[in-house]
Order: structure tokens, then C-alpha cells, then sequence
């Protein structure tokens, strides 16, 4: 059974303040639920319905109506449970060989598909501070639970940039092709924003640029989708090792 | 000034068969539809607000209000135009290097970003014919303009596959390492649905099961998003031309 107030807080969290202000985040759906579980994020509170098969025996556990659910869910169709976990600190000594690092990457299916391919391919993940918020419900739910397996730290990219050791890469339009580049196991890259690339207040610390050269021969096609041309540059910094 | 029965035309479009009975679909928005003109996809209709400063001297043009084309559009703020364009005929005698076969992809944002890809790296693109509609109007919004540009045919899988002559590759989990394989100029790539990779049906006909290797030591990753994998794939194919 639900409060009105319960109600209200817990829709609340979809906006960034009150995640920010709680240090909470929702999760939905029992797969999503039990992947965050079983990677060890801390769990604030559970909400299921009488269909739910509690296999985990997790505690904090409140048994709520389908249609209480309906009210906290983002889904017209929701799947049983709805999950308050702990947004968790991030880990400033985790030294991985690559680090991304996203300049004001704007839209949540963008950021989610990238955080996937971190946990593939055991990447560190730094967010300007004016990239979507990671803890953002379609953010969540694009991971497919990999949010709790990537270590992701937002912060002042000038700041981290400038006291980092080492070498900086960064795609560009007009860079050295990616093909024909010999890159090192540890490295940062850097990717721009959606519309307009990589910031000039930040583009003067890629001592490397680097580019995804074009195949076709249509002048009109402007770029990749950032989440493709991350990927195929994280994979080509992987492929070698 | 629309009708009645235009509105209701225009927006039956946003349907897969009054797309199909028509030929017809609908793309929104200035850069868009500039984009398609310009790429010699064949204009139906253009319906455009007072505020549209019609410098590609499009002829068939419908002035209407802005209020008529929140009617007939997607958007809540819409942008000054509205196109519908003829679905064009796919060209079966346009033999690039690289034909990607897609077995039953669900998602129009998958679809849109693969599409994309196909016209960065000039790539043929084969579709199941479960595979989301490519005019669905989430699709054509996710391709920022390539679906003007890129070769796409519906088809049945099995008879495409039967009669090709190229060697066949497909992602699965446990194929050869990517990194680690020689791969063809000439080639299809099959790449599979979400949830459940490529169907029972068509696996028999990958003579190459090739794999994307995952670094971190996270055993509960299952996989990465289908149009990441594909660009990594993709990009493989294309790195040492």
C-alpha cells in the first residue's frame, strides 16, 4: 500500500534535482531489477506486485496493487516491480587502460547505448557536467543494467583533462584516419555533443584527432550517430590488446 | 488550407499500410526534407507555414497554418514543413562490396542509426520482411537524411541467401573473434533481432559466425545493442580497404 506522499516521491525522482538531492534513482522491470541486484547496487526499496516471484529474497520489499504500480511506473505496461536504488559514489582509483570522456552528449538513448558498450569493453566513463543525467530513467533502462557495472563520474572535463598524464584523443571531422593510426592501450577519447562536436573550450586538449573516414560518396551525409562512431572507435582502440 | 479528409490522408501515413497502398511517407522538419530534396528522393507533396523561406524553389508547395501542421505533425513544436515523399523502387542491380542483411530488427532508432551506417561506409541494406518498416516516421527521423541514400530492400531472407554467391557472416556469442579473422571484401553480413539474434531459420546459412570479444570480467553482460555491434562489425569490414 502507497502514501500519496510515497507516490509523489517516487515520481519526483524522475527529475534530476530530487535524484540528486535523495542520491536515489528508479529502476523498472524484473529483468532490469535483478541485473542492478545481482551487480551489487545498493538496493533502497522494491515495490512488486503479488505476481512477483521474490527469487532473490530481497527485503526491503513492499507489496503494492498493479494499479499503485501503473501510478509510479513510466510504462503503460509496467512488469511487476519498480526499484529505489542508491546512486553510487564513483571510484576515482579505478585506473582502467581507456577512459571516454563525453562532452554535453544530449540525448538519453545516446548516453545509455554508450554506458553498454563501456561494460563491454571495460571502459571508464567521465560526463561533462552538462551531459544528460546517467541516473535518467531512459538512460537506465537504454544500459540494459549495465549502469551498475561502469564506473561513471561526472565532473569539470577542463579540470580532469588538464591534470591527466595521458595522451589525449578526440574525434574530429578532419582528424588522422582511425585505420591508419598505431593507438596506445591507455589513452582517453574524447566525443562531442550530438549537433556540434566536441567544444572549443575543450578541443585545445586533443593532442590527437582522430576520424572515422567516409566510404561513400555522398557529400550530403553529415556524421555517424555519436553512439556508432564511439563505438567504432572504442573497438578500434580494443582491437589490438 | 487542408481538408478534412487531407489531414486524415497525411495522417494515415504514420501507418504501415496506407504507406504501403500509397507508396508514399512523410518526412518533418527544414534540414530533413532539404536533405531529401537534394538527394533526388521524388517529391509528392511539401506543406509549409508562412515562415518557410522556400530557397530550393520547391514547386509543389501548400502554404497552411502553423496550427494546421500540428495537426498533421509528430511533433508538439513542429518545423516549418512537412513533406510526403514516393517510396522509392530498390535497385537490384546496385552491387556494393558489403550487403548487411537484417533478420527481424524491432526498434525504428536501431533501424534509423543502422541505416545511417549504410550510408557512411556505402553499404546495401537487405531487410527481413519482419524488420520494422524503414518509412515508419521514427525511423526516417533517426537517419538525419540517409534513407535517401541508401539501397534498402524488403525481402524473404531464405531466397536472398539461397541464390548469393558471397561469403556469408553472421554475429552470434561464440563465433571466431572478429579481431582475429580475415575478412572478404566482397561479403554479407547478417546481424539479428534484439532479444533473440538471428532466428533458427536463417543461422544455417552463416558459413562465418563471427564474435565482437567483451573485455570487462562482468559476466552478467549479455550483449551490446544490435546497431553498436553492427558498426563495430561493419567498421571491421571497411578498416583495411
Amino acid at each position: 500500500m502507497l502514501s500519496k506522499s510515497q507516490i509523489k516521491f517516487i515520481n519526483g525522482l524522475r527529475k534530476k534535482k530530487q535524484r540528486t538531492e535523495n542520491q536515489l534513482f528508479i529502476v523498472e522491470g524484473i529483468k532490469a531489477v535483478e541485473d542492478m541486484i545481482l551487480s551489487k547496487m545498493p538496493l533502497h526499496q522494491l515495490y512488486a506486485t503479488s505476481l512477483y516471484n521474490n527469487e532473490l529474497n530481497i527485503d526491503q520489499i513492499t507489496l503494492i496493487s498493479e494499479k499503485e504500480l501503473k501510478m509510479i511506473s513510466q510504462f503503460s505496461t509496467p512488469n511487476q516491480i519498480l526499484a529505489i536504488f542508491k546512486i553510487p559514489q564513483p571510484d576515482s582509483h579505478n585506473h582502467k587502460d581507456l577512459t571516454l570522456v563525453l562532452d554535453d552528449i544530449n540525448d538519453p538513448g545516446n548516453l545509455g547505448t554508450i554506458i553498454r558498450l563501456c561494460d563491454w569493453y571495460d571502459i571508464n566513463l567521465i560526463c561533462s557536467k552538462n551531459t544528460v543525467d546517467c541516473y535518467n530513467p531512459k538512460v537506465v533502462q537504454a544500459t540494459m543494467g549495465s549502469i551498475a557495472r561502469v564506473n561513471i563520474c561526472y565532473q569539470d572535463l577542463s579540470e580532469f583533462l588538464n591534470t591527466s598524464e595521458r595522451p589525449i584523443y578526440g574525434a574530429v571531422l578532419n582528424g588522422s584516419v582511425v585505420y591508419q593510426t598505431s593507438l596506445p592501450q591507455k589513452a582517453i577519447l574524447i566525443m562531442g555533443n550530438e549537433a556540434n562536436g566536441i567544444s572549443s573550450a575543450i578541443e585545445k586538449y586533443v593532442q590527437n584527432p582522430i576520424t572515422i573516414p567516409q566510404f561513400g560518396k555522398n557529400q550530403n551525409t553529415e556524421s555517424l550517430n555519436v553512439a556508432t562512431a564511439t563505438a567504432i572507435l572504442c573497438s578500434e582502440f580494443k582491437r589490438f590488446l
